[in-house]
């Protein structure tokens, strides 16, 4: 039986050349993994242009350990923080700043619609105690993509800090660091890059980090202690998960090799664009407006002209090698596809036929 | 050219087998990775015998990782922790504990020293306010194994609980928690029980988890609500290291397959007494005293009576396949080379043979 193809947020499906680079046993201070911790710090701050104004730190755990820490890092005590909130990522970020004993203040919009620069605006002119913004690039919960560019002008106008939540769009959506205003754009290896999980990493504007000594309450939650480690010696201050590194940049040297983020862009948007033609055609309805659909993963509703139970659809799939994911939307029952990972058009086509064979015993289920 | 043989405390040496279960994608949230997931923890219980007792919640992250989380979960703002120090994670664990902003004492030893279970009684004796205790097994700053059956005996007949830093014992040196009174036990995977870094667990005593909901300032280092999440549903709360895992479970086969850690045990103890045998003979001290040397990690003296630089020596070494690791004393020049992971005695005595041609190397350079 071969692996099952992922489609999912991540996890997901990566290159056997990726998963070969775990194969090796490295120690964490030899000179050979510090050259590679090197080239993964600046390939990771070169996919979004950072070289002139930030800095790369890398940090182990998951996606929500790296957004904690750049919470907990750049926004003190004395600061607040406005969470733009449209699905349960940009919901999580103001838990997070919460538990931490932040100040928080939360803007929301409903789960199909994205942020609108405008009224971020207005709540910063009405309410000059903010001095952070945080946006969820690509909200996972559904696939919708917020508008980058209008909301980093909007927060740079008003003089406050961004922190871009970029977990699922980092490496094939673009986000161009000397042009769009950020402070902080934190990602994980297992999304758009195509690594394994175990490390996430955040962009920080230098001067911002260098400013926050001691903020972080937390030992290993703390980006500019991290970052210290790293231009001390280039080592990592705590055991790092060295397969895990070696996989993502191995990852990174294929996407270098594949035309950089704009190809991938490319790629994933034609695993979309076949996704939804074949899944309409099937009879399944995506939930987002297309205009607002990011080409990572999509949203379909739950039919309701026909008996069907997810649970039967995902186990029917699962038996043809594919995994899809479950909805995660708090009104209206969902599922969710991925387009992201090492798949293309025809892994999708042929998920399509093994959906088409299925939807019937899932109604039937 | 072959991978180096690791002698580090971690990451170490692994089987082929271990980093070959890295070769697979797995959906995280698929019922395959949530039975993997459940073997991983059940394993890991067996371990330490605490099925009747104690929970496992593993977590993403490096050792300190798990340490901080333990800390953060289960002693209050309200509570006071004696840390007792003989080493650098010693230390560490009081640094964890002030910037989470909980009361601490500590009591210190000499590095060379181990933890005494008599002045400890006598600490708790003149502190009623302090709730909690928090000793490391094997301090790898030095290899030198505390005395935990008498501490924990201490501890308990004090009433108070006891946080135990297994980092680099578990899997190796017995924990019975059966008859050993501990509140929680960490360790990480890519110590004794020979599986790659990313993640880290804690047995937790079930009923001592279960009153700390809400006490962690952290969202990602929650141990409560991390296991919480393993109850609801099986599956990890945030992304987890899918190959980091698998290689753990393999790995926990592996001891099994090798008879459980007293198996284990055996063999660490011919590979240090093959080691320090070896390395006496080619003029090295040792910095223990042999009765409190634990078969995990030996630090050595740097000579005196000879010219010796540590940096040539490593390199020396290094070119002929063995990495070993700097000191970490404050008080005395040393190296420290490693007894674990998948090694045995035939690799000890491949590196005295290198030890032997470079030691006159290392000493002209």
């Amino acid at each position: 039986m071969t692996d099952p193809i992922l489609l999912t947020p991540g996890p997901l499906t990566t290159r056997p050349a990726t998963r070969q680079a775990m194969l090796r046993d490295w120690g964490s201070r030899d000179p050979a993994f510090v050259a590679l911790t090197a080239e993964l710090r600046a390939r990771l701050l070169a996919v979004a242009q950072g070289e002139a104004t930030h800095v790369c730190v890398p940090l182990q755990g998951s996606g929500t350990f790296i957004v904690e820490a750049a919470v907990a890092t750049l926004v003190r005590p004395s600061d607040r923080l406005l969470v733009l909130v449209n699905g349960a990522y940009g919901e999580r970020i103001a838990a997070i700043a919460r538990r931490l004993g932040r100040p928080v203040a939360v803007l929301r919009w409903p789960e199909h619609r994205p942020v609108e620069p405008v009224e971020v605006a207005a709540a910063l002119a009405a309410d000059p105690g903010i001095t952070h913004v945080a946006l969820v690039h690509c909200e996972t919960t559904t696939g919708l993509l917020n508008p980058l560019a209008e909301v980093a002008q909007a927060v740079a106008a008003a003089g406050r800090a961004l922190l871009l939540d970029a977990m699922s769009s980092f490496g094939a959506i673009a986000i161009d660091l000397r042009a769009v205003p950020v402070t902080a754009v934190m990602a994980s290896a297992n999304k758009c890059l195509e690594g394994v999980p175990g490390i996430g990493f955040a962009l920080v504007a230098r001067e911002a980090l260098a400013r926050a000594a001691g903020v972080s309450p937390s030992l290993s939650l703390d980006l500019h202690e991290q970052w210290r480690g790293f231009e001390k010696d280039g080592q990592w201050r705590f055991t790092p998960p060295v397969q895990v590194v070696a996989a993502l940049v191995e990852a990174l040297r294929q996407l270098e090799a594949e035309g950089g983020p704009p190809a991938r862009l490319a790629r994933y948007r034609e695993n979309l664009a076949t996704l939804l033609a074949g899944m309409r055609r099937l009879g399944f309805e995506p939930y987002l407006d297309e205009a607002v659909q990011a080409p990572i993963i999509a949203t379909f509703r739950v039919p309701t002209d026909r008996p069907f139970r997810f649970a039967a659809f995902y186990d029917a799939l699962a038996a043809r090698g594919f995994l899809v994911y479950p909805g995660k939307l708090t009104e209206a029952e969902t599922f969710r596809i991925g387009c992201i990972g090492a798949v293309d058009r025809r892994d999708i086509e042929r998920l399509l036929a093994a959906v088409a064979e299925v939807a019937g015993a899932a109604a039937a289920a």
